[in-house]
């Protein structure tokens, strides 16, 4: 591939002033280049030297920028965009039951999910995230989307007892998504999470039935758990256990099993958690802003859980922005713990990007920059002089910058934002049938 | 003024999206005019009826725009933003001792202050920050800074028993601030606090000595109290008593009285801090950022205490941007209440602007959108696809929007920042100065 004196053609070189690999951890490097070729990356390594062994067809060069894999949203219901900030400040049970839950109950069809979840792809490319980990109704509108975007999406396929306009129940719930993942097998960007929706809203049986399908078919679980205090006083109330603890019995918690929200843990939860290998999606803001609570990422990071960082949707953030759960989540913990060491920069990045990676099944294949990982990539401008002076891009990247700063987001190499806009999206139309459901949704 | 079928002729009529006066409380109005003469707000009108009552020179239409009082940046100290992050993910004793303290030592100096500052105003304007409450030295050079940029600010004369490149003891600080506040006794937009600099480095001769000034001169005292722990705990070794007891017994607590941080009140001191009337300074990301705690916002909101929202220092937020601590704030307060109904937008949006004012005496002259008051304001687009829907401007502010939204600053009816710039600032030359700091300092 590579004889002496005989330079290798690649499709493009970025060179940006520095760049977070993320593997390995904990180092920028500082005038290296990142050597890319159909898709996927070929070298990370000075730029010196690469200039002599690769021959790209594109070179970038990026002199004020920060190179990073591209972030990871761990959770989110993308179609819910469209409600962003429609119930804000309003008691929980206002919020779900009055509003959000009949706003979605009335209004929720294949339009509103394929026109939510692309709104939803514009903003999240526009902040740097490349794969984002879904839980929708109506999935084949939401591939439509995620498709149009050129983004990367774990959809996770939901099931409840009840029915809603999208299926009668669980079967049908498990039968439509399973059709789905079936026609979609081969699409290079596209995986699938079994998605019960919640302990309370599905049955021992069905529970059941979705660990054997994980184990059968290989995909992993996505489930909101220990989001509130009432959730588990309900499961006592149901099942006379906590949630974890039935979903243990039912055999669900392994290496397979994503956890979203995970706010209350006891310390023997925590222990089951990092013991069977379970993944946790840490949704901070979403948390704090329903009054769910505080959600205790020192513990789990210390007892070695992997857990990554998720949005929620825009209903309850508002933002689908992963810049802000680096932030938060990174000053709630030294907050909480009375530690400005605890979780620092390089493991923010690390939980939005490799981590989030990790608990979807995809680690091999993306979150880092080591050489034959997909090129899901993004960068950041720190030469903005709102952000000088910059002592260290790391911690520039979590405590100072905002998304806003992002100036690049490629997926599989393919250049998907550009000048604060998605490539394949018309943000005029998108913001016209945004503006139509507000009107049907502001009643 | 206003005869029958005459109009009067006024500077400016702004004709926005929404507008958010902050008086009377928790209001938007819609297709609502604010006019606007010789630097003061004249009328605050629903736009048809002032069509016909105000000639204006100039009239400007905010269509996608939400208009607000300027946010009050109630504790920073603006020099320091050229040490932006230079300490982030340390220990608490490492970033100060052994980072920033020696940095300052070495490096302080009339012109780090004049820089240093003018990086800062120019930031704050960017975010629609008006007014803002500093401690620092060299406050001549800061002076400097603050007239250039336009903006309105309370300058925090510090004071403390060690000497430093700028005074030899307190009574040197004290009679050099005192000069100063002698020579720009009539500057317009500039007022002045006493800031001695913490109870822990002043003696109770000082204390007394600056109570006595506040009393006779009518100016604030603005303090860090109650930041940490270990403050606290050496309060108590050194005198016997928690240093909000030690400074309510040597008489400095009182409506003139600003305490920054008050991370840890007990419910006797907040009940203390009610009674007399004091207000505080939050600045969470701070706190949180520097493992300091977390500041208990909801008692001390409940309880009625007067408070505004700070982001100390860029060397420990390390952004000046009141947007991120509004939202920070009312996160914080939802969380740990576990009450999604708690510090609303509105209440969010006081706190950053009237409150703020109150707390620096300045209540008549700024911080809501009454006739009469200076037209210190800040207009937001909420146009940007990123923003799609929005049902509520309030909430949106404070959950969805960034600084970055903001599109025009005024100062006392001044057009302080359009465009992503500052009107009297050369940011170019102001980087470069930015540049040639960081290159002192990054040793």
């Amino acid at each position: 591939m590579n004889p002496e004196n005989s330079q290798v053609v690649i499709d493009l070189l970025i060179h940006p002033k520095w760049i977070i690999p993320i593997e390995p951890t904990g180092i920028t490097f500082s005038d290296y280049a990142l050597a890319i070729n159909d898709g996927y990356i070929v070298d990370l390594l000075p730029y010196e030297t690469a200039l002599k062994r690769y021959l790209p067809h594109e070179e970038l060069d990026l002199p004020g920028h920060v190179l990073l894999p591209g972030l990871v949203n761990l959770h989110t219901h993308a179609a819910l965009s469209l409600l962003r900030g429609c119930a804000d400040d309003l008691p929980l049970n206002s919020t779900l039951s009055r509003r959000t839950w009949p706003a979605e109950a009335r209004h929720l069809s294949a339009e509103f999910v394929r026109t939510g979840t692309l709104l939803a792809c514009a903003e999240m490319l526009r902040g740097g995230i490349t794969t984002f980990n879904d839980m929708c109704f109506f999935p084949t509108a939401a591939v439509d989307a995620v498709h149009q975007s050129g983004m990367r999406a774990a959809l996770g396929l939901v099931v409840l007892e009840q029915p809603t306009n999208y299926a009668a129940d669980a079967d049908d719930y498990l039968s439509k998504g399973l059709a789905l993942r079936d026609t979609c097998k081969d699409h290079p960007l596209l995986s699938f999470c079994l998605a019960p929706q919640a302990p309370g809203t599905v049955t021992d049986k069905t529970l059941e039935k979705i660990a054997t399908l994980s184990a059968q078919l290989e995909i992993p679980i996505h489930t909101h758990l220990h989001e509130t205090r009432h959730e588990i006083a309900e499961g006592i109330k149901q099942y006379g256990v906590r949630p974890i603890q039935r979903l243990h019995t039912l055999g669900l918690l392994g290496p397979q099993f994503i956890a979203v929200h995970a706010v209350y843990l006891e310390a023997a939860e925590i222990d089951q958690l990092s013991l069977t290998g379970c993944h946790i999606a840490f949704c901070p803001t979403s948390n704090l802003k329903l009054g769910s609570g505080i959600p205790n990422i020192n513990d789990t990071h210390q007892r070695g859980i992997n857990f990554g960082l998720g949005t929620e949707s825009a209903a309850s953030n508002n933002r689908l922005d992963i810049f802000q759960e680096m932030r938060l989540s990174s000053l709630l913990t030294k907050g909480i713990s009375e530690d400005p060491t605890a979780f620092t920069a390089h493991q923010a990045l690390q939980a939005a990007t490799l981590n989030g990676a990790r608990a979807l099944g995809l680690d091999q294949r993306i979150g880092s920059l080591l050489p034959g990982k997909a090129a899901d990539l993004c960068a950041v401008c720190l030469d903005d002089w709102m952000l000088q002076p910059c002592f260290d891009p790391a911690s520039h990247l979590v405590y100072t910058t905002r998304r806003d700063d992002v100036t690049h987001t490629w997926v599989a190499g393919r250049l998907q934002m550009h000048n604060g806009l998605p490539s394949n999206i018309d943000i005029h139309q998108l913001s016209a049938h945004a503006n139509i459901w507000h009107n049907r949704l502001a009643y």
